[in-house]
């Protein structure tokens, strides 16, 4: 079985980008084996393993010191600072972030009603509201939606969700804006924010969670998202 | 209601950054309204106002200017930036950091049972094998731990998940070594990791995913984390 789509050279790419970043088999600044010796241990032909290593080299992995060999780059993507990392979110597509939002939202959701702060609850109400009327005027509501389920992470109490929310709303940002050219779309979201809001001020924490997983749901089918 | 066990002072310096981050009412560089103004609006008192504002500026988020008033800080963890971001797990305890393993392994896992390609998967039996033999011998397994994890969420095949599982990872790594001296947790370790292995080999999404779960909840009850 190879990865869906990915052609032979990208897989093997991803092969030795794991033996650097899980097996932990090459460091930062490392020598890579010869093209004789890499090919055999990865049971490939030298031209996938060349193949290979240009696409590394173009994503910034290893480079080639000519006459020198192929070494591990000095890459953000690879450090192992502690405390502090980056997520690169430029080889992720909107089905990753999708899929990240529907394992993570409902979640988020559920220790939201369990734990907001009648403030945090406000807070959470009037996004709703405002975005509410921005669709009934017709205006862009992509910052006030962000903000709706900014204000549930946040409720959750809980540090890591509160700062992962930003980071997926950043990464989606890039490609997508909440028109309301989409009729169904959008009376699905009036619909779904409605049923959230009513969750939330119940303190109703399964509710809360099944209402986010259907507005999650219900987007990732107007963008056409399957598994 | 307020947050559990955080003081007025906490609550309002909460509130104050939640004004920064998510109403964006302040930005960088902004100048915050005087006590009177700030105090009123926020409906607390000018002590409990200087209070919360003393511990913004100790978290990095505020900073007063003599004379000239209390500002919003250039701060790593307000910045903007496009693709990448930062994030922040200084102020995170251990119980978010489970509570997010929780929420997202067991999605991890299922996806892995579903996608993972032949490669990967002998690359989780490795790691899950490895752990096994340094447990049996008494060694310390932390590193391999993460690595069975990682090759997991990897296998996955989004993106997001493989660049969150070593943030996550990192962030545990501070407080957390896998010891080898609670002999329970040991044993439930080992069951569970075979389990989940087995599911695996069976492409067996659900009970991959119910297995991961287990192993998580043994991990927080062995670490007297509750909800």
């Amino acid at each position: 079985m190879t990865k869906r789509g990915k052609s032979l050279a990208e897989n093997v790419a991803d092969d030795i980008l794991a033996m650097i970043t899980i097996d932990k088999k090459f460091a930062v600044g490392d020598k890579l084996p010869n093209e004789n010796e890499l090919s055999l241990a990865l049971k490939v032909s030298r031209t996938t393993l060349r193949e290979a290593i240009r696409i590394l080299v173009t994503h910034n992995v290893l480079e080639i010191r000519r006459g020198k060999g192929t070494f591990v780059k000095n890459n953000n993507n690879l450090s192992e600072d502690v405390g502090l990392k980056e997520l690169s979110t430029s080889e992720m597509d909107i089905k990753d972030l999708y899929e990240m939002r529907l394992i993570f939202e409902p979640e988020s959701a559920y220790y939201a009603a369990k734990r907001a702060t009648d403030k945090e609850l406000d807070r959470i109400l009037y996004y709703g509201k405002l975005e509410e009327e921005l669709i009934m005027k017709n205006q862009d509501r992509t910052e006030v939606e962000q903000s709706f389920h900014n204000s549930i992470a946040r409720a959750t109490h809980n540090e890591f969700m509160n700062q992962l929310m930003p980071i997926l709303y950043s990464a989606i940002d890039k490609g997508v804006h909440f028109s309301s050219s989409n009729l169904e779309m959008v009376q699905d979201t009036l619909t779904d924010h409605r049923l959230i809001m009513n969750f939330l001020c119940k303190r109703d924490a399964e509710g809360a969670k099944t209402a986010m997983r259907l507005h999650i749901i219900h987007a990732m089918r107007g963008f056409g998202i399957k598994e």
